[in-house]
């Protein structure tokens, strides 16, 4: 006789049995995992503290599986989960455990790249960095830059209107995507925006963009391409002090200049990296910036120049300019890696991304240093400083629960304290299942319901991605009640629950 | 014994009378206008074909009043049509017969200017202009301009979207706010983005802005400021054929420059304004183009040198730079003049709205040759050449039926041959009452009703601004019998009802 079934694995199986006949008729063998050693790599995306095997997984490789795929969970009520490569920071593309996974990954053709209109026709599957390569032969490259280019799709980027450290200039995936093709929740083709620069009636690509997966499953994407620049350089400037730091940033675009790029890095975090990459970094200054100037050799030589100025009176220690490719990219490696440097100086770490006006760059470093001492643990920071966007890295390790508490409830008090000076509890990794909570915090209930009513509009039976982005108006009433009894108090100036 | 009343007067009566009470109860007498002769001067904006007296016009001081006059509107179902200036020029501020008119005008302060963050907090009644004169102050402007500069608001700004010669370089109105508060249907306060940069959840921000006034009335508006340009100066090139000035628009994109301003005027155009502003303009060329470059001293000469470069490759008859500030003005006045201009050519002209892809220039100009011939009437055009969006100026005389009939089938044929070449029925003028019908060639079924859920979402009574920029499926279905039927078939590259 057999052990009793976990009930949540028993549901998990009978919903199996009940669609497996109706997907398998849109599906060759092949393209369909429902076995549990198929389906464990598609367990978790990037967030990887939160986990759920999928109930199956679909590879369709033709808009019309696709449609099949959607069609058929359609008329079984079946939640639907689209992934693309899976590199998402908060948990957007974790499986539904009655659902179906739809991976893009076989949609990875480039369709065409026209260079006189400047854009690109991608399947959803192709790779970020690989649009760059393919439009290096005609001087052209897609602007939008995550760290994690080299793997992350296009068709995540939309779905979660991702950043990198070049949108300060060049602006988010929303600005550099024109026309975006894909299916409704019940299979109907759907086209939003148009070859043509503007749109009629409401923007239905604004909110498709950045809404991850829970609108539409996007299988075609037209992208704007920009020049290579002829020239690009980049300034190392170091600051004694954090709040000189942030007041530079605020400084150089007060001076009328948009870097290619305005990153900064504090302490604890450029030493963790020089110990990994040799960048070469001040290890004596409290924060580093890193400001780039792009475009003709007269351009860039001008706005170097001003940015010196700039950077020199807001109290500049230490300033250094890349004097060839090769130490340019020397000082970007350490940026680069933060991330994988962060994981040599602590077992694990938690990357938070809230956004801040950015006057209160060197407040939110302030409040961060504070909450290091009340949490007892360390932070490291890395932000897109010039658009005010940041990347706090808890350090813990997952091992101690305590510790593990200790570091949600630090990361939840960096972004409702963000929502207090004026900011949002995401930048650019979006909130998936990660920020839920905060979002409580950050919209009231009549613009939480906007939002639902948008997805009513959109999915009226809720099976694109459920559960994710926003939260339940019970969730946040027992959010509201954790916070007020809790150890931590929301900051004071965000409205009481 | 009275005559017998026109139902239609009847029945607004029979409206003001039940709403007279609980609008008097929220607003002093002196803001609230319902006698003929008051309300006259609202029954239509800017676009003067179609007229309707509202059944009465609030004028709110405060936002405790909006919310009042939005609260008993809503208890007693009536209609709510909110004006800035009212210089729209598709009917989006066309009155509804039994609704209340809700003018901003007096929401007209300009409540700070912070130029670290190079932003603006406006009240939604500041008129555009008045934006970038208060920030001159700091060396900074308020960047989209549209031609009603002097007198739209940026309440309206937002509501349409809207755009202008310099949105190529620096982005549509959507592009340059940052945060919008308001009011929903119900009363409810609502905040749409935030102070910083990036946001959270579905954009609703992103929604809001371009919806014509259907999904919240805005009261006050935070928009990014932007450093004024050390410099501009102009380039204004010939061409003897309509082809070679199109494909020079995209030879310009293509070679990586976004000038500051790119705009093409036809033969009929330039000789229409010629007369009136005495501009200089090449009277023989079959089209010319205005070309624009803003920055440092050195970056403009730069770019006008390369600008030049390209439009010479592309065929240019003859090429003038502006020598300074005066000439550039003069360069500009005659595009800035066009409408009026048309005024002296011509009793009445309808002024289109549509955008295609940049590289069908040339193709949309010759279609609308055609169409001269096939309709009986003149067109003179000017365009946003350089992000595709066409203003072609359709000359008629409104005191001819038939000429008026001709003029509307003629709009309606240009708008949905440019949805035919990939394009929209709309750049920045917006929607309203004006393109209704080719909102039913644009967008399929579903996606109509996509936006209809987004409206449903925010005002589930639909008492904001009902009746526009969404068609109704019955409109619909009897605009795709009018097509078959008529003596104009659609284009055969558009889907057929």
């Amino acid at each position: 006789m057999n052990a009793p079934l976990d009930p949540a694995v028993a549901s998990q199986a009978a919903q199996l049995e009940r669609v497996l006949p109706a997907l398998r008729k849109v599906l060759p063998n092949h393209a369909l995992l429902w076995h549990d050693e198929e389906t464990r790599p598609y367990e978790c995306d990037g967030l990887t503290a939160y986990r759920q095997r999928p109930m199956a997984v679909a590879l369709p490789e033709t808009e019309a599986q696709v449609q099949g795929v959607l069609r058929a969970c359609h008329a079984l009520g079946v939640p639907v989960v689209a992934r693309g490569a899976g590199t998402g920071l908060s948990g957007g593309a974790m499986p539904h455990r009655e659902g179906v996974t739809l991976s893009l990954a076989k949609f990875n053709r480039i369709k065409s790249i026209d260079p006189a209109s400047r854009t690109a026709v991608v399947e959803c599957g192709v790779r970020n960095l690989a649009i760059s390569e393919a439009a290096a032969a005609y001087g052209l490259y897609y602007a939008p830059d995550p760290s994690s280019q080299i793997a992350c799709t296009i068709g995540g980027n939309v779905a979660e209107n991702s950043g990198g450290v070049h949108c300060l200039k060049y602006g988010l995936t929303l600005h550099n995507v024109l026309k975006v093709r894909g299916f409704t929740a019940d299979g109907e083709p759907v086209t939003f925006g148009s070859d043509a620069l503007d749109t009629s009636g409401f923007d239905l690509m604004g909110v498709l963009v950045g809404s991850e997966g829970m609108l539409a499953v996007t299988t075609e994407v037209t992208v704007k391409l920009v020049p290579k620049p002829q020239l690009a350089r980049c300034i190392m400037a170091s600051f004694d002090d954090l709040r000189k730091a942030g007041d530079a940033v605020a400084a150089v675009i007060a001076a009328g200049i948009i870097p290619a790029g305005l990153e900064m890095m504090d302490k604890p975090m450029t030493a963790a990296v020089e110990d990994f990459v040799h960048a070469g970094y001040d290890l004596q200054a409290e924060a580093i910036l890193l400001c780039e100037s792009d475009g003709t050799p007269e351009e860039v030589e001008e706005e170097i120049g001003r940015m010196s100025e700039v950077l020199r009176g807001a109290g500049a220690t230490a300033i250094a300019v890349s004097r060839d490719e090769a130490e340019r990219l020397r000082f970007w490696s350490g940026r680069k890696n933060a991330f994988p440097a962060s994981g040599r100086i602590s077992p694990d770490y938690m990357c938070m991304d809230s956004t801040i006006p950015r006057k209160r760059l060197a407040d939110i470093l302030l409040a961060i240093q504070d909450m290091e001492k009340k949490y007892g643990l360390r932070c490291a920071n890395v932000f897109h400083a010039g658009d005010g966007n940041l990347h706090p890295l808890i350090l813990f390790d997952a091992n101690d629960p305590d510790q593990l508490h200790r570091c949600e409830l630090f990361g939840a008090d960096i972004l409702e304290t963000s929502v207090a000076m004026g900011g949002t509890v995401t930048g650019e990794h979006g909130v998936g299942v990660e920020k839920l909570n905060s979002m409580c915090v950050q919209f009231a209930p009549e613009e939480r319901e906007q939002m639902l009513g948008i997805k009513r509009a959109f999915d009226a039976r809720g099976l694109l991605n459920p559960g994710k982005v926003i939260p339940t108006l019970q969730r946040c009433a027992e959010y509201g009640k954790l916070l007020v009894r809790g150890n931590r108090l929301p900051h004071p100036d965000l409205p009481r629950f």
